[in-house]
């Protein structure tokens, strides 16, 4: 696989400095600080792109064409075995909310 | 902490499907597939989305006033021990490339 780059940028201390990260694609450099990652300040965190990895990772493997059940047990698979579960292995807890849409 | 979420949506098979990852702040939504995850093309991936957390989590707990040597010190450090680090487990290899920008 390429190697897949992403920049962070902070400015000040922990409480009251400001940073951007930026993903090496160039689609997305957002501002995050203290208080978008601990509190509700507008804005992103890192955990939040880590879902969205996690979750842009295990619904590529789902295939269309079964019923809901089925659907959720596979759900459940590629969220234990795709390489992002796998490297997320230190997390306690990850809730998967899987929805499948008609065709 | 508060609970931070993201969505994934993906529609067709693994090769020639297309998604779409959101990050539960609103700040970003990018399309994804096969090819810009495993190939060149323009598209986010969730590789760079976790490089980006990663970079963003360890970053804040680096302090300014410091010389270069004590700051690479201390970026390894964070490195090691930031949440996201302590998440990713899993991962084999993690490159640094910490720069100090003068203030």
């Amino acid at each position: 696989m390429a190697a897949r780059k992403a920049d962070a940028e902070w400015t000040g201390n922990l409480r009251e400095g400001a940073g951007t990260v930026k993903l090496g694609s160039g689609t997305f450099e957002g501002k995050y600080s203290f208080a978008t990652r601990f509190e509700e300040a507008p804005g992103t965190n890192p955990e939040e792109l880590i879902a969205a990895a996690h979750a842009g990772c295990f619904s590529m493997a789902l295939v269309a064409g079964l019923d809901d059940a089925a659907f959720q047990e596979q759900a459940k698979a590629a969220k234990e075995n795709c390489p992002v579960s796998k490297a997320l292995r230190g997390v306690e807890t990850i809730t998967l909310n899987a929805r499948l849409f008609p065709a």
